[in-house]
C-alpha cells in the first residue's frame, strides 16, 4: 500500500527453524527428564547441570514444582487423572523448549512408566530428543535425608499415596542415562551428563570448551 | 561418599539466574502478545520479526495454534470457558520462555480484554516484560483477505461464533505497539517492533548491530 522505506532489516528466507536456533545457540535443543524418589537428589543435580552448562556458554532452563505447580497447573490437584495430566503439560512445555533449542531440565518424581513413556512418545513423534535421566537412590538412602520432612509425615499417616510409602515407583526399565546418588559425587553426577550430552552432539565443541 | 575426582565442570555461585541467561544471550526476555482479528497478520508480522530478530543474533520463539492446539491445548475446545482457559495456559507458557530469557512471540486472535489482562497480570505478578501489540485492520480488509475462507463460512453460517461476526473483538485500549497493517508495509511493521524493542533495552546493542 505505502512504498516501502528504507530498512535495517535484513530478510531470511522462509521461516526460522530448529536448526536455525541451533546454529544460533551452539547446542541442539532436547529434554533431559530427571526422575526418581523424593529426596533422589532431582533438582540437585539439575542445578548443579545448569551451572555447569551455563558456564560452557550454554542455555537450559528448569521446569520444577515451583514454576509449574504455581503456575500453569495451578488448576491441577492429586486426583489419579489430575497427575497424568500434570505429567502430560510439563511434557509438552518441555517439547516447546527443546523446539526452541534450549535443553529443558524437568525434575518430578514421575513415578509412573506410562505417564513418562507417554512424554517419550510425544517428543518422538516430533523428533525432538527425550533423555530419561533416573535419578536412583535407595528408599532407605532418601528416607534418611527427607530434606522436607516428608517422608516422616507419610509413615506418620499426615500425607496419603506418598511414593515409597504407600503408592509405587516404577523404575525406568532403559534410562539414558543412570545416576547412583548414593554412591556418586555431586560432581561426578554432572559430569556424566556433560559427558552423555557431548558425546551425543548436542554441545557444539567449539563453545563446550575443555 | 566417594571422594571428588578431577572434573572440567566449573561452578557457579548460586542458582543461574534470569539476568545470567540474559548476559549469555545478549538480551532480556519478554512476551510480544500479538493480538488482532484473523486475517489481520499475526502471524504474518511474527513470522517476519522473528527473522529479523535471528538475523540480529536474537532467540525467540514463536507460539501459536500448531505447536499449541495441537499440543499442550488439545485437550481444550472451543467453549467459553475453555477459550480462557486457552489463553491462560498460553500466557503461563509465554512467561516460562520470557523467564529462559527468550523473546516469546504469541499471535492468538485473544479477543477478550479480560483473557488479555490476566495474562498482564500474571507477567506483572513475577516482574515479567508483557508487551500488547495490536494488529490491527478494518474488518472489512481482514474479511477481503480471508487467507484461511473462514470470514466466507462465517457469513455462510457454517462457523458459529466467529470473532467480528458474531463474536465480539474488544481492541486493546493501551498496547504498547499499534501496528496498522492495513496501512504499513510489513518491513515498517517489523522496523516499529524493533524499534521498541531497542529503545526499551531488550536488544544488547554489541549484538543488534546497526
Amino acid at each position: 500500500m505505502t512504498e516501502q522505506k528504507a530498512t535495517n532489516v535484513h530478510w531470511h528466507d522462509g521461516e526460522i527453524s530448529r536448526e536455525d536456533r541451533g546454529r544460533l545457540l551452539h547446542q541442539q535443543g532436547a529434554t533431559l527428564w530427571f526422575t526418581g524418589l523424593s529426596g533422589s537428589g532431582k533438582s540437585t543435580v539439575a542445578v548443579a547441570l545448569e551451572e555447569a552448562l551455563y558456564e560452557r556458554g550454554h542455555l537450559s532452563y528448569r521446569l520444577d514444582g515451583d514454576n509449574i505447580r504455581l503456575g500453569i497447573n495451578k488448576n491441577l490437584g492429586f486426583s489419579a487423572e489430575d497427575r497424568t495430566e500434570n505429567i502430560r503439560r510439563i511434557g509438552e512445555i518441555a517439547k516447546l523448549f527443546a523446539d526452541a533449542s534450549t535443553i529443558a531440565l524437568t525434575s518430578f518424581i514421575s513415578p509412573y512408566r506410562a505417564d513418562r513413556d507417554q512424554v517419550r512418545a510425544l517428543h518422538a513423534d516430533a523428533n525432538m530428543p527425550f533423555i530419561e535421566v533416573f535419578v536412583d537412590c535407595s528408599l532407605e538412602e532418601a528416607e534418611k535425608r527427607d530434606p522436607k520432612g516428608l517422608y516422616k509425615k507419610a509413615r506418620a499417616g499426615e500425607i496419603k499415596n506418598f511414593t515409597g510409602i504407600d503408592d509405587p515407583y516404577e523404575a525406568p526399565t532403559a534410562p539414558e542415562i543412570h545416576l547412583h546418588t548414593d554412591m556418586m559425587t555431586l560432581a561426578e553426577e554432572v559430569e556424566s551428563v556433560i559427558n552423555y550430552l557431548e558425546a551425543q552432539g548436542f554441545l557444539a565443541p567449539a563453545i563446550a570448551g575443555a
